[in-house]
């Protein structure tokens, strides 16, 4: 017997992994959390159906929430993550002794329950002693905050669901008054290949721009997502993406990665012209 | 009924595509040509039952392996494809007003004929009077010449079938040869992720290595191809791919891009860390 999990990516594009086990399937008051074993990717978190992270790619994802902002304001204490119940992302920032603060607040305690049992290399620094995790909505804890922390990070679903009231404007603005003086927002921003998720990009993007002194978009690739090509949003109080790095800050860490370098750090923000265009609408 | 195309990315990954119509079924003594309409990225070229192009993406595909040298290279009057059958290097090729000559030579004239038929927007250029196509194998026509083209580009399929003599070390010298002192050589390169693609970028790119005063990859986006990220190798007798370009150039030629422009010509050398680790190796 074969199994295999099918995504649509759009109505008319899908994409199969073959699957060794299904290892987990379970459903919060917010969605429906599955962990399936799949031959090319490792173990994958799926919610509500979509395919959320995997145990090959989940270090490219990561590495980009956290490090593009971590090298542009490498004196970041105290920061705040907005989902990312897999532990990855929290994964990431513990990696820098500097840090000292970090507020995780995921909406679904299930997701993190899940992902501690079966996806042990994501999860695995959430017991750090400076790690504090809040079961709440993210959207209604940071409505609280006021100049609390130098690094907010999104890590959330698409828009529909629980993450939906993240891509929206008044959410961005409160993130801007939770930020410090030199404070960076980043938020997963969809895709810019396929239509709908173009939509979406354009919208957080414009959204963004709107209320931050400087708001940019960049890319990187991962090969599970639809149409493998991502963005992120990188919003700051002033601090440029690229202008503002530190690269010797990074490099002196010597930090051992599997997508992220300085190089790439740039290359990322250098965007096909097709994007360019999008953005400029 | 609904009718779906799916290519294995891997024998442990799908990627399926809505068909509207199967336009064309054939075979040459080469391979089995067929031409398909999707839904979402148009009219389709498959050569042995794997994707080659679509007329959503191939001026991405076409862009990259065109601008790239020829921005580096603005003086580059004659030039080389092999491979190409769709039209679409020629037609980016024949933009530039200052190249004199270019030969394509493709062993399979059959995919000319269906791609004049079928894919008019890419095959439109190759009337162009500096054309001259070859229907032979390039492997023989480049052994013959000597110091005759500024830009050779080998726009190829995999190597397996008549592609595959295009992935040799012989082939990438007789290249060297048949290019002009400041000439520069763009391969067809695999893809760095799935693992069957990777061992034929690092082999591809080691032997062009061996042979070449510098060699480079870069990498590209196409969101029909196995993982979407795909590379180009990048060969010279000296001129380097980033440090020479002359932007300028380019610029002054205002034409109208889907994917290419000149920060992102850079951004491309700029590698994954990972894809970096594997072409060190």
């Amino acid at each position: 017997m074969e199994l295999w999990f099918t995504e649509e990516h759009t109505p008319n594009v899908r994409f199969s992994l073959k699957v060794q086990a299904h290892l987990f399937s379970g459903e919060s008051e917010h969605q429906k959390v599955d962990v399936i074993d799949t031959v090319e990717f490792g173990k994958t978190l799926l919610l509500d159906g979509l395919i959320m992270c995997s145990e090959k790619e989940e270090h490219t994802y990561h590495e980009m929430m956290v490090h593009v902002p971590m090298t542009v304001f490498p004196d970041a204490k105290r920061v705040l993550v907005i989902g990312g119940g897999d532990g990855g992302t929290v994964r990431e920032l513990t990696r820098y002794k500097t840090i000292e603060k970090i507020d995780m607040v995921e909406i679904d305690q299930l997701v993190v329950e899940v992902s501690r049992k079966y996806l042990p290399t994501m999860s695995c620094a959430l017991d750090d002693p400076r790690v504090t995790l809040y079961f709440r909505d993210g959207i209604e804890f940071v409505k609280e905050k006021e100049a609390a922390y130098d690094l907010i990070l999104v890590d959330s679903t698409d828009p529909i669901g629980p993450g939906e009231g993240l891509f929206t404007k008044a959410f961005y603005a409160d993130c801007y008054k939770a930020l410090t003086e030199h404070g960076i927002l980043i938020n997963q921003n969809e895709s810019p290949f396929y239509e709908i998720y173009r939509q979406n990009m354009m919208k957080a993007a414009e959204k963004t721009r709107e209320i931050f002194e400087l708001s940019r978009v960049y890319t990187f690739y991962i090969g599970i997502y639809p149409s493998s090509l991502w963005s992120f949003g990188f919003s700051s109080k002033g601090l440029d993406p690229v202008l503002d790095m530190k690269p010797d800050r990074f490099e002196a860490l010597n930090l051992d990665m599997h997508y992220y370098n300085t190089e790439l750090h740039a290359g990322a923000f250098m965007l096909p012209t097709y994007v360019k265009k999008l953005l400029e609408e």
